[in-house]
């Protein structure tokens, strides 16, 4: 294996990625309506879709919606989910073989035909148990996305409602008795995992003096990233704060904030975002991302993610970062 | 008067200053102890002593020490200042006249021979009611310095004993007695200053999880830089911060924000820093105001303010950068 200090020319991170034989596999858990698919979408901008492409778990669900109701079974709970066949199936796709995955359909609560599913050389799986210590040995990189009840509950109440068929009591009621289940079976996966990234609504108004003099949207979160740190072999990534806000008039709100802590019974550094990012800055930090992978512009722009509210966007290429890093230290 | 929009090419700010025939008055008030001629350096620094120089309003205390201690008179009482002489003298300034400034010697507590003083370009004059009502039609700027409490006094119990010659109680039951009069005569003062300098204890525990695992030198501030905001005619002023620190095991804390708020019945905006900046990024930034202000270097560069703590470096930029805006919108 070569690595940044040797002598050997390397070709680009997103170019050795295809020789590898054998996928990298991304674990992220986190409650149905946390973001997951969301927050990850950000591989695969930058990489595209030959390289990156994604697995839900949901498809292990032991019952369809219908055998949920009358058994009253949580699909929170693992028993109720057909892990050890998941297992089984990322077993085979990290030695590079293909696999049937089943499809758990959200929009009317039934299951499909399974789907031939040939590896990509990055795997993303997603799921409500995915760091569950069976799956963990099978996993290169490890992620927890945790967003705030408030923002996950109304996600979930429009997603439900809108796209899944819920009648607007039933999606309330059902996300009520999940907050136990969620606590009982889903919340201590975080300490597993490798990121973990938390979503609450905006915190600006306690840095503001008197009030808060902007309009802070309620798509705009205060994102708290927990990374578990290594090796300094990652270059710089400088994000450019513009300091003469303070003396405009047209200033926007923003606030970031790194502090090296101990959790988890471990070293971690939390990274704090919140407010507006200056299509600029996002747009200067995706191409020094694009330059470390070794790319002239993201794989798949063709997917803009411009019109994300920017603390989103942001998280996206957060996440990113650490991935590639992974990446650029395996491949060889 | 010229201005950036105009088509004749304009000399360095920096050098048109030499150029104006009335000296800029930049007011500074504060407690004493609150750190005034610290944060106030930056300026001076860059431009050097040439074009700066500072001026102590202490020179018009009404009493010496010894007096002082017979009458029971505070130096905070406006009263027990000679502050109709000091209008007078700021008015013969401002037209460019040199002036006999009293001189207040704080090591011995006794007043000295009065110093001829010609106007800098610049003059910088501090102290401890330089914002009250009489001085502002004579001021170009304000500047309040408000330090938490606890700060100031072990900053002022350490002078007091270190340099000023007062006993250990004396000077501790000296800085207790002086909180009622601070609230009295001086605090109000913050509402008529163009740039509000808070300085408190280190906030970074906030920000972590668990517990933060880093040490926090006393010397580490959160500073909070309260401007009111004006036209966007200073260029962008970049910061550079790296991300990169959230995936390190040799992570430093720190934080930034900027927040449009409503105070002082007025807009203001609201700059929080704290933590640790890494010196090759304030070098950036001192390059980038330097470029500003048309120099190579900061004129002051032999006095290097490279030893002081971090933050007070960046307070120093952050605290000239809207007094450069003001040169470069007046001199013509």
């Amino acid at each position: 294996m070569q690595n940044k200090s040797g002598s050997t020319p390397q070709a680009a991170l997103s170019a050795r990625l295809g020789g590898r034989k054998k996928p990298l596999i991304i674990g992220v858990a986190g409650d149905s309506g946390s973001g997951k698919s969301t927050y990850t979408q950000g591989i695969e901008w930058l990489l595209g879709s030959q390289r990156v492409s994604q697995i839900s778990l949901d498809g292990y669900h032991a019952e369809d919606r219908a055998a949920r109701r009358a058994s009253g079974q949580s699909p929170l709970d693992p028993s109720a989910n057909r892990l050890a066949l998941a297992v089984e199936h990322l077993s085979a796709l990290r030695q590079g073989k293909a696999v049937d995955i089943p499809i758990y359909n959200h929009r009317n609560g039934c299951f499909e035909a399974s789907q031939r599913y040939e590896p990509t050389p990055v795997i993303v799986v997603e799921g409500l148990h995915t760091l569950y210590p069976d799956f963990l040995p099978l996993l290169d990189f490890a992620i927890y996305v945790d967003t705030d009840a408030p923002i996950k509950h109304a996600w979930k109440h429009h997603r439900d409602t809108r796209e899944r068929g819920y009648a607007q009591d039933e999606a309330h009621n059902e996300i009520t008795r999940r907050s136990a289940h969620y606590t009982r079976w889903i919340a201590d996966q975080e300490a597993q995992a490798d990121v973990v990234l938390r979503i609450h609504p905006s915190e600006l108004g306690r840095f503001a003096l008197g009030e808060l003099a902007a309009e802070i949207p309620d798509t705009c979160y205060h994102l708290e990233v927990i990374v578990k740190p290594g090796p300094d072999d990652q270059p710089a990534l400088y994000f450019p704060v513009d300091l003469n806000n303070m003396t405009r008039d047209s200033a926007m709100p923003f606030m970031l904030a790194t502090v090296p802590s101990h959790a988890y019974g471990q070293p971690v550094n939390v990274l704090h975002v919140d407010g507006h990012m200056p299509p600029a800055a996002l747009e200067t930090l995706e191409q020094e991302i694009c330059a470390f992978a070794g790319l002239d512009a993201p794989a798949g722009a063709d997917h803009s993610l411009a019109s994300e509210p920017s603390t989103i966007r942001f998280a996206q290429m957060l996440l990113a970062w650490p991935v590639l890093g992974l990446i650029d230290s395996l491949s060889g």
